[in-house]
């Protein structure tokens, strides 16, 4: 069975989580702190980040995007029309395009300020960058937050699912996100109904659900986290 | 025919630029200077990131990795054993971590730092937050910089080519890099003989010919930039 290095905060990993739930694929939920660097985790993935997928046969793939693309690659035409991946080259390109968008750019833009500095910064030891938050960072990330969250009601608010008219890992990126976010009650739902139509058709389906039962040590969840009907 | 806004000393546009050489594709090029935020650009790239690929029917792919892919899905099975990305799709992960390290990591820890500050810094207007070079943030990409190249050396060391047997969309990623930090004179080549060896075979290829010829105003380029025997 595959092995999915993960953290419950971190954002690419959730994105692999949900991908491979959607895909079909069995996998059990190893939890790794990158910040750290254990020699035996820096062997599967040099780089250091997550999520790795460890597969049976003692080979890994790493990174968020790049397990996305295995997967669709290896099981996707399996998956006839509920394939995260349209047919189409300009298309995919398209969903390529979000994907980037939400696990780099939302995530330097926001998560990497409000997640970085509410929560890796208390897991952390000094030495590993840990220390009290720094508001005005969390301020920052907010700001920038708020255009994101725009970002996704546009796109919901004018086509079926984010990337088109069909389900795709375009809306995995994004949930990824944004579960982080709702997680930790960043996300002001009356400001976007488009993106909260959107997140609620997402959040019910069955891959999402390993997702809404994490629970981060001495961080607990808003109360609306797990709730379908929020 | 394609357009690719670029800029020159955008390492994603380089890679672009590479790849749509090394598939054979003719194109032309549009420069770009993406922090005047220039409303056309953004309608064809929210994003406002660079490259950016208008193919002739009015339509455009945006982004480095998503170029890459477009061009290989298009276009790949024509080039027969010259194709740039291989058929297993363990290595094809292979290829993309190495992608995302070289577009991404390195350019977050080194490139972002020298080139930011050296290069962009004095193009942009102070209200786009242009002014002058700060050298402690050089010097922190810098000091990078040296593990980006060790790494390059191990990989050119141990393999062919650096992700693997063949040549490939890693090596493309890695010299759009390099040769930026190279024309600005940032590459110490006597520290890795193995990385130097890997750079001047990649440098002798066609589709390196017009990186050669770049000239950025204000900033020439180290004196061996162009030399094949540097």
């Amino acid at each position: 069975m595959h092995k999915l290095y993960h953290h419950s905060m971190s954002v690419p990993s959730r994105y692999a989580r949900l991908i491979l739930g959607e895909y079909g694929q069995q996998f059990q939920l190893v939890e790794e702190t990158p910040w750290s660097r254990k020699p035996d985790f820096l062997k599967l993935n040099p780089a250091g980040t997550l999520p790795v997928l460890a597969t049976g046969d003692g080979r890994s793939v790493c990174g968020g995007t790049v397990v996305g693309e295995f997967i669709d690659e290896t099981v996707g035409a399996m998956m006839r029309e509920k394939r995260l991946m349209p047919e189409n080259s300009f298309d995919r390109a398209e969903i390529r395009r979000l994907v980037d968008w939400f696990l780099i750019k939302f995530e330097t833009e926001a998560l990497h300020y409000i997640v970085g500095e509410r929560v890796f910064k208390q897991m952390k030891r000094s030495e590993e960058g840990g220390g009290a938050p720094d508001s005005s960072r969390i301020r920052a990330g907010r700001n920038n937050l708020k255009n994101h969250l725009k970002y996704i009601g546009w796109l919901a608010g004018n086509r079926n699912w984010l990337g088109g008219t069909r389900l795709s890992h375009a809306d995995m990126a994004a949930a990824a996100g944004i579960s982080v976010l709702d997680y930790l009650g960043e996300i002001d739902w009356d400001s976007e109904p488009a993106a909260r139509d959107w997140y609620a058709r997402i959040k019910s389906r069955p891959s999402f659900r390993p997702l809404l039962a994490d629970k981060v040590g001495g961080i607990p969840p808003v109360s609306h986290y797990a709730d379908l009907d929020f």
